[in-house]
């Protein structure tokens, strides 16, 4: 099934259920008001918010209205864990082969996850307020999912049982920000502003075969001001799965209902062609062109996004659909606001 | 007023109003049930609150019971921000000192913070369940508060604004994970485990002028299996105040209602005498020790925790009583469950 937040003036929204084809919706009344409650209580609602899916996809509910994905908070407007892994090891290796560093051996391993920040996300078409364009303002295109209770220890193949819905991120970042926070070693505060979710989380069983033990076998989506920048396969470069990402956070601590983990930035391998690389499936984030561009060429040519700026993230079905709904957002300045 | 979580065998709990000397408690039922309720909606509930705490207070409430701490939750049991500062800056020059590296002059300005996990922390006398001693088992005393909303950019005197509540934590530590997490920069995950709070949170009025600018002149007493390590000034050596911590969040997303902001482990400047220096206040973590003897005697002396032992982090009033109750935990192998 497909889940959504409908913005109602509350700071959790209101649950909705979503029909498959994403052009009809219906609020989830009488089974549960927000969706945290659901992911509190998954093995009793969520069979109840099943049927009521059902009865949308056959055209047989009976207050469906048509569903608008500008209306939509996040899925999980907020969050008790928003946990964000860099899972596909070669948009390190790119990034830190534009600044001629090494990757550590460990890496290949041992997960890289920082904890972000999830008091305040912001819904698939909400503007990413910026105070600043010399932040170096970025786009993250990120596969996402949010469990139910992973207790302490548990393996990763444990903890993909864990996993109950499946969305995409936009995980904003302040490029300029990075390097003093990096620096520091505790992670990140002030070059990771508010993420935005896709529309709709969606279930497994949505994602048929193309959901593969942890990945997605579907393509990321990246348009840039209307242009299409990435078509970036998000599954078999996937160097650690969610079950392993998971499996990671919860060594020594349990995880619970409601966490969101995040697959970093989407990246696949330059192709090798007449004895030079090329991209050809783009890229899921400037600071990856950017990385490409400064070992091609010496120094970085694109430049982050300014004020006005749009960017829509997307994913289709092998149906040629689109299974979570777009993120699509503006850049606006912080002082527009006020 | 002070409030507290009991345990009902939900994710939440009940929410309860303990009178100011910490012997009675009365169910908030009618008002709210659940804290983050309160602070979603804190100018219309706050005040209801109030006026049950006065009545409490004058042994006028019908239906109190005697409040018993080993009932506690956390005051939030979880929430949607653990935002952890390493404030007292003395504290990084020891440990810093010990492994012979400099304090970066940035690190006087621009505070030191951590976004922690938030989705399960434990109640005052629930045990610290650790997978291996060999984690290097530490407490950290800190003191932590409780905001409502707080929006981007906001400076720090109106930080001061938005906070709400006043508690102990101990952000147990598991060291030997720390240095490898570290270098990667990203931040901590395996090294931090489920951090515990006091029985109860407290309004700034409880405080009286022990509250100063975003610090907390009272001492933090911290006693390890029977012994008192520590009795640390948590105010004046506050290197950066609550208010500059939530403002360091907020530079560029909003901080909202139910965010915790640590101060990180409570620490004072040794004291110069007859050519040697002294820590006769203590310390409010087991690194801190072992950093003052390395810098003392070249090596570290005193161990980690051990399975079984004890730890009791409170801070009493000017007039020599709890104010939050107290932390007492017990540290427990995670296979002495199974």
């Amino acid at each position: 099934m497909k889940l959504a937040s409908y913005k109602d003036g509350s700071r959790d929204g209101q649950l909705v259920v979503v029909s498959r084809d994403l052009t009809m919706a219906h609020y989830a009344t009488g089974i549960a008001s927000k969706l945290q409650q659901v992911l509190d209580d998954w093995g009793f609602l969520a069979p109840q918010l099943q049927d009521l899916y059902d009865t949308l996809n056959n055209g047989k509910a009976r207050h469906a209205f048509p569903f608008d994905p500008a209306q939509c908070m996040a899925p999980l407007p907020r969050a008790y864990q928003w946990a964000d892994g860099s899972a596909y090891i070669n948009h390190v290796e790119l990034v830190r082969k534009a600044r001629e560093s090494e990757v550590p051996g460990s890496f290949y391993k041992d997960p890289l996850m920082y904890q972000g920040g999830s008091d305040d996300f912001i819904g698939p078409c909400d503007d990413v307020i910026c105070p600043s364009e010399e932040y170096g303002i970025d786009f993250e295109a990120e596969v996402a999912v949010i469990t139910g209770d992973v207790p302490m220890q548990s393996t990763p193949e444990q903890a993909l049982e864990g996993i109950r819905l499946v969305m995409l991120a936009n995980d904003v970042s302040l490029r300029n920000l990075i390097p003093n926070e990096l620096a520091k070693g505790f992670g990140f505060f002030q070059s990771k502003p508010a993420t935005a979710f896709s529309p709709v989380a969606v279930t497994l069983d949505e994602l048929g075969d193309t959901w593969d033990q942890g990945r997605v076998n579907l393509t990321m989506q990246s348009t840039w001001n209307g242009r299409k920048v990435g078509m970036c396969d998000a599954g078999p470069e996937m160097t650690f799965h969610f079950g392993q990402l998971i499996a990671h956070i919860c060594k020594t601590r349990n995880v619970r209902a409601g966490s969101i983990i995040g697959s970093g930035t989407v990246s696949n391998k330059g192709v090798e062609a007449k004895g030079k690389t090329d991209w050809p499936k783009g890229y899921s984030c400037i600071a990856e062109k950017r990385a490409i561009e400064t070992i091609q060429d010496g120094k970085p040519s694109t430049e982050f996004m300014k004020f006005g700026d749009t960017i829509r993230i997307e994913m289709k079905g092998k149906d040629g659909e689109l299974v979570f709904g777009a993120i699509d957002q503006k850049i606006v300045a912080a002082a527009a606001l006020k």
